[in-house]
């Protein structure tokens, strides 16, 4: 094997900039329709048309793609949560804002990849720090959720914080099943976005909250227009 | 190999009163634990102490374990729905009764099998009746939930009755995070139902619903006391 600089054995096969883009979008495909355990690294590097031994020098193991491939999942909406949770933006304002954001993120997603949160091979060590960033997003979720029930005066049952967030990941089951053939309407982010408010008591004018929430993301990060783009389609 | 009618290698392993529920048992812990791709079927007839040859007697494949370990996830609640909706009840105590008789049993079954229903491996034919029958429940539960919201006079947004059911399965995601190390507070089966409501535009007395969908749920089945332990555990 000679190994790591060797040039491409063919022409680019798959979505992406440079040659590791391309590994994570094959394995992205690979590990949410033919499994995880199934896939090798083998068949990874046959689908980017990369040698095995030049694929390594990308990822050591295949554990190293899947956690890049999770914590890719994840990054993001935490960067967004600690901004919005750090606006000083209104409680339901900031619990909208982030659900709407974190369900939109997960619906236009290439690979359905939160449909691999549940793997048992997460439990092992090697996935600790995807793990803890995962709970600090949840544990954010919850801090604006609690603001949100403290601002509506709602009564407090325990566990309702943590519904704003399971709410989100739903969007990863939703999208599972209609790629399985269900073909019945399924809540779009904004639909999402306005459960997790209703779950915590409020009620009012969702027209309203969704511009203010809109507002806020523009102040909190660029990209209000991917997520119109991704609320109209 | 002597096969089918062959006694047990040794003495009860696994908790169940026959060898099939053994079986099933066994496989539950290790596919939820280790995988399905992971688990062979000697895995499994060395964890129950039975000869391969014997365990096949029981079930042909390793598909059809796993199919009926699933069925049995999907089952009760479908035949509880079914009674639920044929009952006559107002919408929003047939909406709160499945829901939390639903999340009871999803929070209270020994392994998380619903891990288990985003493996690739479920698109296959093979797991057709079962994917049937998980829509012919989740239509169920959109089929209330637009009874509910006709009955509220919600404003109707697409996608809307899809989530009671979304809200009921994030036990399962709610479930593996804690046996994953998380300890904060998740809803427990009355938080979902009550969640549930909400979502669909409910406000009111949640008290007096779940008295009322405790009736219902006595009327329909005989579990209300198995309800009543889960409920204060």
């Amino acid at each position: 094997m000679t190994g790591a600089g060797r040039p491409r054995l063919s022409t680019k096969k798959r979505p992406g900039d440079t040659a590791r883009e391309e590994i994570l979008d094959a394995s992205a495909e690979l590990f949410t329709t033919r499994g995880f355990t199934n896939t090798s690294t083998r068949v990874i590097a046959d689908a980017v048309g990369l040698r095995q031994a030049s694929l390594y020098h990308h990822f050591a193991t295949k554990d190293d793609i899947l956690d890049a491939l999770l914590s890719g999942t994840v990054d993001a909406p935490l960067a967004v949560a600690q901004r919005i949770r750090d606006s000083g933006a209104d409680a339901s304002t900031q619990m909208y804002a982030l659900a709407y954001f974190d369900a939109g993120q997960l619906a236009a997603s290439t690979w359905n990849l939160g449909a691999l949160y549940l793997l048992p091979e997460l439990r092992s060590e090697r996935f600790e720090t995807f793990r803890d960033h995962r709970y600090t997003l949840m544990s954010l979720y919850a801090a604006i959720a609690s603001d949100t029930l403290d601002q509506l005066d709602s009564e407090r049952r325990s566990g309702t914080e943590d519904l704003p967030f399971r709410l989100v990941e739903t969007v990863v089951n939703a999208r599972a099943d209609r790629e399985n053939g269900r073909r019945d309407p399924t809540a779009d982010a904004a639909g999402i976005a306005e459960a997790a408010l209703r779950v915590l008591g409020w009620t009012g004018d969702v027209t309203a909250l969704h511009r203010s929430a809109e507002t806020l993301l523009e102040a909190v990060v660029g990209i209000v227009e991917d997520r119109r783009s991704l609320h109209s389609t």
